[in-house]
């Protein structure tokens, strides 16, 4: 175990794609528990497009993380020291710890996982905020019914391929959109999709016209930009477009809004944002579904692991880089 | 009554504003009804934004109008030969007729008005299509809750003052947008909404920041463009959008997308189109309510009217131009 805390700190306000300069690499004492406190050595850290979100100033979703905080992020790891009635050292534990190697918490928002059921990565992926984001954004804001066509964007992705296998096991016809063919053949042959768009390759409005000519029930968004212009020319009526990020604007100093918006009044179409954040009180309910499909080999957990906390600016961008398939974990 | 039936005929699918050669002014001969048919003298012609879109070619809610077709408008007027049972001589009829003096028709779409109660201008306004779109499109895609804070671009027009009014009744704070004084003006004083932005002074962001400090509940937009987005950027968690029309972008070469969509995540917001059409076995249970209120004085019926058939091609200009408060009617 390493005797210092090492920690990346937000230093600036990112313009655009997040430069070295916006981070203070810190290397600290490895704090102590309080009285009602335990110690955490993180060992799993979750990356998310997210992340991008919360580096900004103004109001959104949550609060911007402070210049000079330690950069906010989901994370797995061990309790190692405890003063908490609720958790033991050997507890293997999810929470907001941050990017660091050590965190103090009091219990709020950390839950306990059996890492010997599951590995960590999966904890943080299909049964973990990602997963969460996936099914309730598919099924409580996207409501697709069984035989309705669901398209993906950032099928390869953490939440793209979790959308799009829950999509399958819930009887829809399923299509992705993912960039190269490497991800675009993982997302059919490995996740069973029925087809996956490369948009690096093929026009994915044309392509979308061929694979939905019915057009599509449930458009399932995580990338913003042209890919959502495509999706919204091919709606069918009365469909469903869950907003749940916009990776390809996420660095962008100004954001392409869907010039095909119309396409909502002529399709009879909703648009609606989702913050998973808001089903807490039903993640039990996600957790027991989707944990039996994971334990049925139903739902596959995808993870790409970068190693070394001191490699995270470069790891978070492989993020707007589209470098990882499903799940992006830092051990640090 | 005039021997000869003039028509505008559709000659060009415009690029950007509806130019003089886009159109074909025709004299025929009067037609005669056949068999089961009746033969209308148009007296009022509802001129509307959606009329431009009807002269795009591409898929649409409704079917282009035809190059070399009388253009398509919603008119009143009066049966004046009949071979058509339910139909007869002197009745006062709405219906599809086009821009033309006279209109062969076979009663399907057709309904008759009591313009001894009402005047013509209002069956084709708060208690036509304009009403109908507005009471659906607030009442069953906006879904106002008494208290919420509605509000309406194009508030002057003619959907947008109806929606006012019906939020008012509903007990909704109501804010409208509109351009120039004599209409922010008219839609307080006159139509009775809590207050009104004028977008040609005004900074619309900051203006409904401060008009609604806790964020809007309802949009319902006529506009699009700029005023989209200082709407998106000014929503209450959970606000709905309604898309009823997008002035604004009608006549652009290149719609401008919503920049500010992602607000709809972050208020976990929705963006819904709607098409009156799709509530015609409705339209009797909206006719009973508009109704009451027009005979109680609570709900009130705003027109232009242009005059002279021949003057068609720049009166539809002046909904563009934002010249007409309330319904724009043309009496040929």
């Amino acid at each position: 175990m390493t005797r210092e805390n090492r920690q990346f700190r937000l230093a600036a306000r990112p313009v655009g794609e997040p430069k070295p300069s916006d981070w203070t690499f810190v290397r600290e004492a490895i704090p102590a528990p309080g009285a009602g406190e335990f110690l955490v050595r993180v060992t799993h850290i979750s990356l998310d497009p997210a992340m991008r979100g919360w580096m900004n100033a103004g109001r959104s979703y949550i609060a911007p993380v402070e210049i000079g905080a330690v950069m906010r992020a989901l994370a797995g790891g061990e309790v190692v020291a405890s003063n908490h009635a609720d958790f033991a050292v050997g507890d293997r534990v999810v929470g907001s710890f941050g990017v660091q190697d050590f965190a103090v918490s009091d219990g709020k928002g950390v839950h306990k996982v059996d890492t010997a059921k599951l590995p960590m990565p999966t904890w943080l992926g299909a049964l973990g905020m990602t997963g969460m984001t996936a099914y309730f954004g598919l099924l409580d804001v996207g409501k697709p019914k069984p035989g309705d066509t669901v398209v993906v964007s950032g099928a390869a992705g953490a939440v793209g391929a979790t959308v799009g296998q829950i999509a399958k096991l819930k009887g829809c016809k399923v299509i992705g959109i993912a960039g190269g063919e490497a991800k675009t053949r993982l997302v059919v042959e490995e996740l069973g999709f029925d087809a996956c768009i490369d948009y690096k390759r093929e026009d994915v409005r044309k392509a979308l016209q061929k694979l939905c000519p019915k057009g599509m029930d449930v458009y399932f968004d995580n990338v913003g930009g042209d890919i959502l212009d495509a999706a919204l020319a091919n709606l069918a009526r009365g469909a469903r477009i869950v907003i749940c990020g916009a990776i390809s604007q996420y660095n962008a100093t100004a954001v392409k809004g869907p010039a095909n918006y119309l396409a909502l009044l002529v399709a009879r179409a909703s648009m609606t944002g989702m913050v998973v954040f808001d089903y807490a009180d039903r993640y039990g309910e996600a957790m027991r579904e989707m944990g039996g499909w994971v334990a049925q080999g139903k739902l596959k957990s995808k993870e790409t692991v970068a190693r070394g906390l001191e490699t995270f600016p470069e790891a978070l961008l492989m993020l707007f880089r589209g470098e990882n398939v499903g799940k992006l974990v830092l051990e640090p």
